[in-house]
């Protein structure tokens, strides 16, 4: 299968550490596209940047739209989502979601380790949206301000490490999660100094999309996530025109709907 | 006070119900700015049009940003929210939060009349990510094909007057919501028909933004509505950029950022 | 148009500082009648003064029923609601309810200062009844014993102040309540010292009560709020008799029960 | 031990009923003191009547305060609580409340039979402030005009179980409750015409109160129950500035307050 | 009325303490049988050691089938429930749920007192599988290693009350839960150093029980806890077999399953 | 990878089309070893047999300790969980969490179809205790006797495509989930008849456990998944007891714990 992964930050350096991961966690028949948002800021810390960087996101979507068989967003936080799932006829998943899911399917409470301050807010609401805050023991962050965004876990891998193990000790998480994209692969590295299951964001992202892109469990034809009635729109790029059009009339190939 | 309303939806006859209504619903003191979104679709329904709509907004508000004492967005379910609150220094406020508001201090349970089935999931969510899905009694919706935006109230009066009738007696509702913007300045017209509060979105809009602007509570200057760290952007339309340069840095007028 | 403001405390200097801040807050064309609850304790600290104060604001209501366009309770834990918004035809809004709505539109997250320690958990359980815990950050209060209840402002400013800050950095408020009508006007003078919106009360139980009669929504004439069936009753105030029978029956002004 | 059960309505046919079923409920070594309320509406089915019969049981309870080791407030829907659990040291328990104990003990879901549709928004909303309105399958009730208050049973016997099988094979009730003093002994004489067990809200009061008595678990000397601070109060009957003095000084029978 | 009352644990001293306190607790005209689970662990404190015990109680339960009143199962975190309510047509009770109640009925928020760290997560489990998670101020544990499961209460009698009294002092409790077996009747003596009302797990048990047999309220001959349609079965003890064809064809003693 | 997959119910048909879709689903790296509960009932509907079978796979699991690298709990409504992921040191993984997962990452509300009205109070408290009930838009299921546990597919096939249609229509249903594994396999042949995704559970079960097995997030060394403190423990099968000593000294082959 060929999935699309998608770094909604402008940063290649952290393009870099998504694709190494998704390469190693990706299974043998699996293609991958990485690619990194056209615009947009070095990374999402709050819910304004997040909007920016999902509209980001849907154009590189709309871009492939036909050619792949599944998307990550590779953004903790899940910039988009669930809206992004609406656009394409395959799966689009978070890589949010996928390492909540694979984290309440190895304990019952996780806990979220998170870049900086500032972003838990947003991911707050990530988890609130998803459904499951009721299994969240707590979101533990870094203090400090990041020298960049690229080096994060070589500049703070022993501060990472006692936050999780705080969570563990005093918030009575049963897993732990490193959140972030910045911290792609890190979970390989410090499982054995953590106590719990340790998930990777971009790991769970590649290995859950594979999961329900083999499933193959059909698409939206009707609800909420179906393309809705055909309307006048304007002003859009050619690329997100056209991924609407093939959505809401897959047996066509010719733009412009509803006028 | 000076207000700029804005309509998420392309279309400019919905604009001129927007216009009507909340000239209609502002007081003596205030002047109103309403503007209709650059791009967009006719009238948003899903996930996907908010996002895309949600990306409007924040250039219109962009635009504006400085010159304005608060921001009305006026299409129902909030596109942007609670992100666009991030991006100037001045209350914005979506009309189903202030519809929500308004319905909340006029009994327990409220219920929402839609124009369509199919918007229904998205307003929704929207109820449930402002906190008070635990009042909602039921969302009803117009089940039949719209005619033209425009035209929703002439075209489906009694309809949605039956629809809120239903809603009181079987769904147990105290306060009815007439939900969208095309359905603009109806809650006037079929107060006396509804046995209960009927409440406008873009009239609670209006109201709830100058009692919000007029309380002067001051501005986010930390937390997670302040601007985050500076950080490196790219690929802004110039006006996005620099009400994110004013936001990050209120003394300075430099954009930073986007080099 | 001509608002009742009621203190549910017996304190008179409370109500001094009620007035103030209602007068402050008004539009020019709003009319103030500001009274003191004709029983009950000093402040409402327990689940049991304040409802032994929503008897007397419920005697105050009937009281002046017929002749004004809205009812502002004027004690935060809104002592009575929503059971007194059954008694009059007009809007009835508690200063709770409105710093609710006027934080959950200035943010996401909000915390409540509160001058005693013995007082959260009315508020609490006040907030859980609006349907807003979720959005509920922390509630904070001072530890000591108060003075007096006029001089809340003088004798702990400093205190209210850091409770605030507190609030902000530990608890991820981005709003702050500053709580209880013994409060009202401190938003005004302490907001520069806090970094994100402080909403005051009375502030806000004037303008959203301004915002909703305003909008002129029409009567519960059926549902959960309007009159119940006539039944016999005795023993009741002339005034609270005499209230509910125009409230059963508004076309005549004849007493039916208390027989 | 002593329980004290009171009507909190006026209606004294209704009063019968609940001494009747609280003899047959009482164990051998429970004397039982019932009394009405001593002013109100002929039977509570809105917030506001439930307002002012909590006024109403808070006297009855006052004058009874030290000579009874317990209370039950015998309306469905809890009017007062639980405020009146803070006047005196003795349990204060509603008959809601215990049902729904009585109920959550004998399966995962239940359902609630009332006497009126106006009353189901009153009930629903009591079991929210329990707690347990995740358990709670269904609020159905008679939609008919009552002819008189004490003979609900008579008159509506037959609908009353239809009701409650319409529960249990429609909503998934794994219990029935049958609410309001006015049905008090009918769970006897229908439980074997409706297939899951039936729980009366006066035998519930009763059971529930000689359990939590004979606990003997302590009395509130702290926490949002105990006696708040001393503070002036003005106004309030003798009997419950009385009460008021000796919750919070129990070793002293001189009032303070009221001066 | 003959109540079974079932240690899960193996621990023959905790029997004792179990015994001891419900002998104290049990009405006049109450029989108690006593017994310990006859396989399974010294004491349970995680979700498998519960799972454990549960099946050892079916066993207990299924061998005293039809010769006892009510059951109460008296394991802190109540393993097997609600399940094992389906076995027999009588009243099955743990003695978390029963306390729950006792707590719930004096006051607002309780915490719950434990005896090891390892052995929270699954009470709070118990707790939100009740559904009353909304009430829970805390649980607070012993963090130091067990001397013996039989002589907690003299190990580490000051330290259990310290933690209650901080849970009033620091988290809000209303009501304090001191939990587990091996803490049966320490509330009694420990009552007078705590300044709100404690409960014991096994008196609310006892007492619980007698109340809920006391009302007979009715079997369940449908719903969810009701016998499920006959079908195969293979491989279980005989008491189990004969006590799930008793119930699932009272009138006749001829097992049909297992074959 | 080896991957542990057991039927909780007694019936051999039943595990040969969990076999044949768990063979369909597996990746060509995966090896399956698949087991049938050697003790319980034909099929799980009720909470009690639910518990039965949770001991019986207690006993497979222990069986295969140290030689598998996951399992897979293949009944809906996941007997024994999470109390069973605390027993072996690899995941252990129920079919309904990783349908709930599957579903969630394609859509926002989901509907279960089931194969009677009995079990769905079951899956209900299933889905409740996974965290994900604020996304079940609803659970439908066949009103008629079963015929036989294995022929449920082809007895009532357009039944359960009439089910989940509904749920689309008129409960919102985003996603489909065809519950039980009787029903193993039916998503491939219907899902073009449904006009939304349609996800199997064992299907679901099988990649999800690929996807967490392959994510080696590492094991439970503390928190409340790891082993608890050692203590006497007695009548355990040898398995059981061997399994048990395992994982609280993974260094250590011999048995008898805490002695």
């Amino acid at each position: 299968m060929k999935l699309l992964v998608i770094n909604p930050n402008i940063s290649e350096d952290v393009t870099s550490l998504i694709r190494a991961e998704a390469e190693r966690s990706a299974g043998p028949a699996t293609e991958l596209v990485v690619e990194t948002a056209p615009y947009g800021v070095e990374y999402i810390e709050t819910r304004l940047e997040s909007l920016i960087a999902a509209g980001a996101v849907a154009e590189v979507i709309a871009a492939h739209a036909g050619t792949v068989d599944g998307v990550v967003v590779a953004a903790f936080g899940d910039p988009g989502m669930p809206a992004l799932k609406e656009l394409v006829d395959v799966p689009v998943i978070g890589i949010t979601e996928a390492a909540l899911c694979a984290a309440a399917l190895q304990g019952h409470r996780f806990s979220i380790i998170a870049i900086s301050d500032r972003i838990t807010a947003w991911y707050r609401e990530c988890v609130e949206g998803f459904g499951l805050a009721g299994r969240l023991a707590s979101i533990r962050s870094i203090k400090e301000a990041l020298g960049g965004i690229g080096t994060v876990q070589e500049d703070f891998g022993p501060t990472l490490v006692a936050l999780a193990k705080q969570a563990v000790e005093e918030d009575g998480a049963d897993v732990i999660i490193l959140a972030g994209a910045p911290l792609a692969g890190l979970a390989r590295e410090v499982s054995h100094q953590i106590p719990v299951p340790v998930v990777d964001g971009i790991g769970s992202g590649i290995r859950m999309a594979e999961a329900v892109v083999g499933l193959a469990s059909g698409t939206h034809r009707d609800g909420a996530f179906a393309a809705p009635p055909l309307k006048r729109r304007a002003g859009l790029s050619p690329a997100l025109d056209l991924a609407l059009t093939l959505t809401q009339n897959p047996s066509s190939a010719t733009p412009e709907g509803g006028k």
